[in-house]
């Protein structure tokens, strides 16, 4: 395994935990007014793409990453569903 | 320009406009009380790293992508800190 593959299997695993300090954050706190829907629905919609990105160029660092950060994002936008109406205002769904 | 070309582009204009409803959404409220710090820190040294990655891959996708990433989670971090202790607790920082 070359650098560039070791460094990519690296910055794949900090992109993974990304979104986790925020689940879990979200999760202990009950709360996730501030937290914007649309971040993690245009995450969500977004991994979809980079994993048909990675397929197509084979690039298995580009399609493990985005599975996982799919999976966190759908649990965040459960979350924000969830916890995010605590205080309604028009705002809350930007 | 080839239509896997194209899809890294379009993921890389999602990805890079990922953060910005969050951003907006801070702007506007003055709060982030909700919003992990630790995620955008671990988001910002991890662009550094894909930005790394993109330039020995020679993926021209993948660095701009970051570098735009880059800019709106050093944002996110400004406005955590300057927005986000308004209801001082231990897990602000989570």
């Amino acid at each position: 395994m070359e650098f560039v593959d070791i460094l990519g299997y690296v910055a794949g695993l900090l992109t993974t935990l990304t979104f986790l300090p925020q689940v879990i954050k979200t999760v202990k706190e009950k709360s996730a007014k501030d937290v914007s829907l649309n971040m993690f629905l245009i995450a969500a919609a977004n991994q979809v793409l980079w994993v048909i990105y990675g397929v197509l160029k084979k690039d298995l660092v580009i399609i493990m990453t985005n599975v996982l950060i799919l999976v966190l994002s759908l649990t965040m936008v459960f979350l924000k569903l969830k916890f995010g109406r605590t205080t309604a205002s028009p705002s809350d769904t930007l």
